[in-house]
C-alpha cells in the first residue's frame, strides 16, 4: 500500500514542510565567533555546522550516522539510443555496488557512512517517454513511497545517489519541462558520441512537445519525464524534510529528482545541500536555476551519489573545527584590534 | 650552518629538478580505464592519484606518512598598521598549535596527517620592508634552509601552510615584485577595514618602489620582500621536489611563498597540487598567474594550511576509489558499447 494515494495527496506533503531550528543555527553561529580564527575565515565550513545545526537541532550537530541511499532504476527511453553503456549494466552495477566494488562502496568508507542501495523494478523499465508517460500515476507515487520509507528516523546526515543507464536523458527531461529551454540541460552522460547526443537532444524535445498537457505540474511531470529512482529521490529528500534531516544532494540526476520539491514551494530544499557541481553539462546550469552554490566542483561525473559522498568529508572537517577548536578566551589569544 | 651558502648557490638549487616517475602515471592511467566506471568520470579525483603516482614512483601511491608543516614568522611591516590583529598573535597561536586548539589541529586529525609546527624567530622580526629589505641574504638562506631540512625523506606528501600577522602584506607584494600591477594582490588577509586595506596598499606600492633594484631577481625578491615563514615554504617546496614528494599548497601566503621557484624555472611546480581558492582577494589572481587550478574553493582565508588539510579528504577519496574499486572484468559488468 502506497503512502500518498494521489498527485493531490503527495502535493500536500509537499507543501507542508516544517521550518528549522533557528535558534540551534544562531546558537552555532555564536560560538564560531569567539574560536580562534577570524571571523567568517572557515568560509563554507563555518555555514556548513550551522546549517546541520539547524536542521537536526543540535549543538554541536552529529555526524555518527550517515546513510547514503542510492537509487537504481531502469529507462525506457534507452530505446533512442540516448546512453553509450546498454541497459543491463544497471543490474551488473548493482550487482557490483553489493560486492563492494564500486566507486560509492570506496567512498562511502572514506566518508564513514553506511551505504544502502535500493534496486527499483529493474526488470520493468519505466515507458519510453518520447512515446507516452514514463509512469502512471500510480507507479510514480510507488517509487515515491519508497523513497520516502526508505529515510531513517536516527539519522543525522542523508546523501542521495542514483543508478541508472538512461538517467539523464530523464533528467534532462525533466530539468527542460521544469525551467523552460527545451534540450538545453542535456549533456554527454557516461560519455556519448555527437550522434548519442543529438539523438538524447530529439528525444527530449520529443518528450517535451509529447507531454506539453503536463508542464504546469512539477509533480505529473515527474511522473512523465522522470524514473523510478528519481522519484524515489523525491520521496526521500521529502521524509528527509519532515524528519528535519540535513541531505546532501549529488549530481546532475540527483538534483532534478529533488526539483520538483522547489517548483512546488519555493523553500522546499532548505534542508539540502549541494554536494558537488557535476561535469554533466546541464548540472550547472540546473543548479543556478536552483540557486543552489555546490560545495565541490571536481569534474566528476560519476552519479551514484559519488560527488556527495565526497563532500561528506568537508563537513567532518568543519564539525571537527567547530567542536575542537578553542575559543580567544581558553586560548590566551589576543582578539581583533577594534 | 646553512645548507645554502648563497643567492647563487640556492638558484643553482632551484634550477636542478628531478622530473616525476612517468610510467607510473602511465600505469595509473591504463588501471583507471578499466574500473567500473566511464573513463574519466571521476574527474580530477583519478588526475589526483596519477600526480601522487607521478612524484612518489609508486603504484598505487600511499597516504599512509602525510605531514602538515606550519611555518610561523613575524614581520616588521605590521608597523605600518597592515593588519586587523597585534602581532603578538603569532606566537599566541603558535601556542595554541601546541595546545591542539587551533583549526588545523582539528583538520589535521581529520585529514589523518601529522602537524609539526616550526616558530622562526618569533620575538626577531623581519625589518619593515617599505623601509630596507625584510632579510638579508643569510638570514633568508637560513629560513629556506631550516625549511628544507624539515622535510624528512619517508614522508608520502606534505602540506605546507603558515601563521604570521602581517604576512598576507608580504605575500602580496612579493606577487607583486613577481607578477607586475603593483598592490593588485593586496586583500582583507585576517579582515582589515578600509583604512587598513589603503595602509596595505601603500605599504605594498611603497615596498616596491623602494626594492626596484631585485624585481629581477625572484630570490632577492623573496628575501626583500616576503618573510621567515614564506623562505622556511620555499625550501620545503623545494625539498620535496628534490625527494620527488607531492605537495598540497594552502592559500594566498603559502602560494606566493612558492611562486618564487616558478618565476625561476617554469615546472618547478609540477610536484605541488593547490589545495584550495582562498577567498583572500589575490588569491584568484596569483593562482591565474601560476596556472595552478585549486582542488577546493570553500571561502576559506585562514592560512595556517587549513585549505590544503581540507583537500587532503579529497585524496584519500581519489586512493579508495583507485585500489578498491572493481574492473569491468572482475565485477562482470558490460564496457562501453562501441
Amino acid at each position: 500500500m502506497t503512502r500518498f494515494a494521489s498527485f493531490a495527496d503527495l502535493r500536500a506533503a509537499c507543501l507542508d514542510l516544517p521550518e528549522g531550528h533557528k535558534e540551534m543555527a544562531a546558537e552555532v553561529a555564536r560560538r564560531e565567533a569567539r574560536l580562534t580564527k577570524p571571523p567568517g575565515s572557515l568560509g563554507r565550513l563555518e555555514e556548513a555546522v550551522a546549517w546541520l545545526s539547524l536542521w537536526q537541532g543540535r549543538n554541536p550537530p552529529s555526524l555518527d550516522q550517515i546513510e547514503i541511499l542510492v537509487f537504481a532504476g531502469n529507462h525506457g527511453v534507452t530505446a533512442q539510443g540516448v546512453s553509450a553503456y546498454p541497459s543491463e549494466v544497471t543490474a551488473q552495477m548493482v550487482a557490483n555496488f553489493a560486492a563492494g566494488g564500486a566507486a560509492i562502496n570506496q567512498l562511502a568508507r572514506v566518508a564513514g557512512a553506511e551505504l544502502r542501495v535500493m534496486a527499483l523494478s529493474l526488470d520493468e523499465p519505466t515507458a519510453d517517454f518520447t512515446v507516452t508517460p514514463a509512469m502512471t500515476e500510480a507507479a510514480f507515487l510507488d517509487a515515491v513511497t519508497a523513497g520516502y520509507d526508505d529515510v531513517s528516523d536516527a539519522v543525522d546526515l542523508v546523501v542521495l545517489g542514483e543508478m541508472g543507464i538512461g538517467n539523464t536523458t530523464a533528467a534532462a527531461a525533466l530539468a527542460g519541462a521544469l525551467f523552460g529551454g527545451g534540450a538545453r540541460f542535456a549533456g554527454l552522460g557516461t560519455g556519448v558520441d555527437d550522434d548519442g547526443l543529438a539523438r538524447k537532444r530529439t528525444a527530449i524535445e520529443t518528450a517535451l512537445a509529447r507531454h506539453a498537457d503536463v508542464l504546469d505540474d512539477p509533480l505529473r511531470i515527474a511522473a512523465a519525464l522522470g524514473g523510478r529512482e528519481l522519484a524515489a529521490i523525491l520521496g526521500a529528500c521529502l521524509a528527509a524534510r519532515h524528519k528535519r534531516i540535513p541531505v546532501l544532494i549529488d549530481g546532475m540526476v540527483s538534483t532534478a529528482s529533488v526539483a520538483p520539491l522547489q517548483a512546488l514551494r519555493a523553500d522546499a530544499l532548505d534542508h539540502t545541500l549541494a554536494g558537488h557541481m557535476s561535469a554533466e553539462a546541464g548540472h550547472r546550469l540546473l543548479l543556478q536555476e536552483l540557486e543552489l552554490k555546490p560545495l565541490l566542483d571536481l569534474g566528476m561525473r560519476l552519479g551514484e551519489g559519488s560527488g556527495a559522498a565526497v563532500a561528506v568529508s568537508v563537513l567532518r572537517a568543519a564539525l571537527a573545527c567547530h567542536t575542537g577548536m578553542a575559543t580567544f578566551e581558553e586560548a590566551h589569544v589576543s582578539d581583533k584590534e577594534t
